[in-house]
């Protein structure tokens, strides 16, 4: 049975969705979920709903990280041995092998550093990266890194395409996914000096690489993995948000302010909006994993409800069952071998 | 009467709706527009219109550049003292005084360099760069760069910094426009190596610097002025296009596909959404200035249709008839004394 961990803290309005979400997954994957956090307020919540049937069961953490917790003091509570949050306990978790992958909707950097610090980061990467899905308009495709890594060399986007491509092929079933690089043009050519010089990269490795992407193809799903620097791939999220919030907010204003027909036409599109809402909301595509770590760290939106958690360990669960991390590690040995590609010693001594 | 020299082999469609454009402005505005492109294509056009009492004449250039033209032979084409395509024979006419600001709606690439090379740089200016309007939740924002230069340094986003602010003033009425800018995070010390950089420089100069933004407070219209290099200002546009794309796409499509109350509802709200189609139409906000050459050039979206035609030649008239050109080189030169503050001469002697 495959065993997740939930931080119980996680969500903006914890425990009850990270909770409710738990106990949705449990009962709808049947995978076994172990609780972390302050018992105190997980057990009120979990003793008036229903569990019977169900694995689940509670690991104390008396602390926990929030997003008030950064810089030094964070570090240090990332990487203290008897650190006792909710974050430090459910990672420990997985490092000891006693559970498979740990779920939060927690401080995003906080998770990344206590999964950094605890888990190690895997051989041959040298920065593990955020990679969320996006919704496209043929499905959904994953950006790797949106945030953790701001700044970035040419092997790092190189190892983040790696990792973006098992991602997509073992957790999101792609065959062969198409790998872009986000550049401004499309030629090659275009870009900054990162995009250039990691285009060189990409060309030679193993991958099925497409070439540059702009926002019209990762939007447009045309790849499956759109590669780039945390920073630019963050700013890509929080544009698309907000771009979707503005469309969003003026369609209702020009509904509400649009007289009584605009008004009954409102009502009467509502239901078939019902698809493009769940299009814009980050809760249907549960997680996103923190790829080239030892181990499966999975971050949802501080705003996660329940039915965001649930997504958030199904996404864990498929990463488990699909033996996403011994892949991981297996393309990431790869491309140290075609790096440094060992000579034959006989040929050697000819 | 202020003189504007409009590239009648710009847009998509040109020279037809060029040529609406100009004539809808000259009417509208009081322009005395200059068309600039190839006579066979233009009269015909020109002829079955009627033009009196409108001040529009036409200037002979029988070549033009397209989105073929690259490179090292676009360099030759917008350098070459005779070259005779419409982009380097219009921005002449501004060079030579003849005229007061060039519209162009073509190669966005090719204008900006035939604008640089005949125009050349602004004293102080390092880098010219090209800044947008945006859409926003309160009217729209200017971003800058947003092409024009992938890679920059702490010192191109002060300039672009300050022609921002001065442009938002002098053309679009703000009053101490708020700078803020583009991270990957609000808080002060987020951001690349570049943002970090640059954040001292904006602290201490005149400007009415706010901070960082995310795509939250660009969009949301927090700021005036969003100041970015070039790369990050290209994923923010074609990002925010491709997702306003994605949105109506999927409303249009549920709309169609949701039966007949569906389809009756989507009849009713159409004449609500026409402001929000306007919200994301590019035309709506006529062209992009490209800031730092020693004349007035601005470049609109290649599918300009008459009607963004015309509001780019408006956005020209304001920059001319609000005195821009002389108010950027004031506020770069008061940079450039700021920067290297000359010692008074008799203290040291003493």
């Amino acid at each position: 049975m495959t065993r997740i961990v939930v931080d119980a803290m996680g969500s903006d309005d914890h425990p009850t969705p990270d909770i409710e979400g738990s106990l949705s997954a449990a009962r709808e994957y049947g995978v076994e979920i172990v609780l972390v956090g302050d018992e105190a307020l997980i057990n009120p919540v979990l003793t008036t709903r229903q569990t019977s049937g169900i694995s689940i069961r509670v690991v104390h953490a008396p602390e926990m990280l929030t997003m008030e917790d950064k810089g030094e003091e964070l570090a240090l509570k990332a990487r203290h041995k008897d650190a006792n949050n909710s974050m430090a306990i459910g990672i420990d978790l997985v490092k000891k092998g006693e559970a498979d992958a740990f779920v939060t909707a927690g401080n995003t950097g906080a998770a990344m550093l206590t999964a950094l610090f605890r888990l190690g980061r895997m051989r041959g990467v040298d920065r593990p990266a955020l990679a969320p899905s996006f919704p496209t308009a043929t499905g959904s495709s994953v950006v790797i890194d949106i945030g953790a890594n701001p700044d970035c060399k040419p092997e790092n986007l190189l190892q983040f395409a790696i990792m973006g491509s098992v991602y997509a092929e073992k957790v999101r079933g792609v065959k062969l996914p198409k790998v872009g690089l986000v550049s401004n043009g499309e030629e090659e050519g275009k870009g900054n000096e990162l995009v250039r010089s990691t285009t060189p990269l990409l060309k030679k490795s193993e991958l099925n690489y497409y070439g540059n992407v702009e926002g019209k193809e990762v939007i447009g799903g045309v790849v499956d993995v759109a590669v780039t620097d945390g920073f630019t791939g963050n700013i890509i999220l929080k544009t698309s948000e907000a771009v979707a919030k503005l469309i969003v907010d003026n369609i209702r204003t020009a509904i509400k302010s649009g007289g009584p027909l605009a008004l009954l036409g409102g009502a009467l599109v509502r239901p078939a909006l019902g698809k493009v809402k769940r299009l814009l909301d980050p809760g249907e595509y549960g997680a996103a994993p923190l790829l080239g770590v030892n181990g499966l760290v999975f971050i949802g939106h501080g705003r996660s409800d329940a039915f965001a958690i649930k997504n958030a360990i199904r996404v864990a669960r498929d990463a488990v069952d699909s033996g996403l991390l011994s892949a991981l590690k297996l393309a990431i040995e790869e491309n140290l071998k075609s790096q440094n590609p060992k000579t034959d010693g006989g040929n050697n001594l000819l």
